[in-house]
């Protein structure tokens, strides 16, 4: 693979909390420079990176409920449109891990129909926390997504316990099929693990560690 | 201090993504029994909380913007508007720490103000995330609570680096006088830690081992 075309696979991330406005305009910059396919960031800093990102290429994805996906279904909706409202391109939500450990797989249904909604067609990730569910668990949610036609399932927020596998990565991406895109993200660091998770289906990589990603790939070229 | 004087001082808390209604269930019997101050929950609980909780003293805090800050003004204000209809009583919100460390002053002020407002009159406290301030924001950040008048300054979510400390406590005090609650929370897990919280200036403890450090009190009777 080429670096230009793993570069299109990466959401450059940058959602901790103490993140400067200095910090997202270097991550734009960063993004625009190595043509990432988007900048991944907290709704606060949306209007910033609308403003660094016109007339380019580099699209806008921000996270909903995050990191811990237990927001009222409302709210997670009207943060959606706001967001939207905002500049967001791509919008990641978290879904709710305490109502499917509750197995109220009816609550977890509609929260992200609901989202969907609001999101009116601008596209639509749902992030299952994946160290946190059951092999089970991640194939029913990954049905329900699948059913409702969000446009990716997403492995980790990146700040629970562990992030991507292999093993989740393959496993979404048998549940989902064809049609819906997996990405793979949290502890993603370099290019062999990025590529992993690509042969194990998935079409996103989120991850910070972008530049070394696609550095890497230069310095083994053939070598994936 | 007495165990159910002590018990005031606590909102009993369960905030991971993972905790099930079951759980929360039990947060409510036991905040009942010990005569907790609050139970402290994600929004999602809130309904089921206030079903559990009606006809007793028990009081329902929920959190908004939690923990990242990072959200639009107008989702955070939304999200305490959309709690406090559901049944909270007190709102925990979190401050955007990344305008605190972008200079941004005007907008943290302007992010408390919103949510004050929509609170309009249910109690407000505003988390600092002190692990990442330092003393001089600190300060900061609660010269402009005790000017807004929110009722609580808190030091931390317990999901960052670390949680209170007794200076970190302290400092907060002096800075917002005798007008504004201080709650400390995170990571106080025995009657000790609570106990030095509460000499440094706390008038509230956000803990998930509430009855931890009430027994670890009747063990100790006269030793605090």
């Amino acid at each position: 693979m080429h670096p230009q075309e793993l570069a299109k696979f990466i959401d450059h991330t940058a959602l901790t909390a103490e993140k400067t406005a200095q910090d997202i305009i270097k991550l734009c910059d960063e993004a625009i420079e190595n043509q990432f396919w988007s900048v991944c960031i907290n709704p606060c800093y949306i209007p910033l990176a609308k403003e660094k990102l016109a007339a380019t290429n580099v699209k806008i994805c921000t996270v909903i409920g995050f990191p811990l996906g237990a927001n009222l279904t409302s709210v997670k909706a009207f943060e959606a449109q706001e967001s939207i409202k905002a500049g967001a391109q791509e919008i990641d939500m978290v879904i709710n891990v305490g109502w499917i450990k509750s197995g109220e797989w009816d609550k977890v249904r509609s929260d992200i129909q609901v989202v969907l909604q609001a999101c009116n067609g601008t596209l639509l990730k749902v992030i299952l926390e994946t160290c946190l569910l059951t092999p089970d668990e991640i194939v029913k949610a990954c049905e329900i997504c699948r059913d409702l036609k969000v446009g990716f399932v997403k492995t980790s927020t990146g700040f629970n316990k562990d992030g991507a596998t292999v093993e989740d990565v393959a496993l979404m991406r048998q549940t989902v099929g064809d049609k819906l895109g997996v990405k793979a993200s949290g502890g993603i660091r370099d290019t062999e693990t990025a590529m992993a998770m690509i042969n194990a289906g998935a079409t996103r990589i989120g991850a910070s560690a972008g530049i070394a990603i696609i550095e890497g790939l230069q310095d083994n070229s053939g070598g994936y």
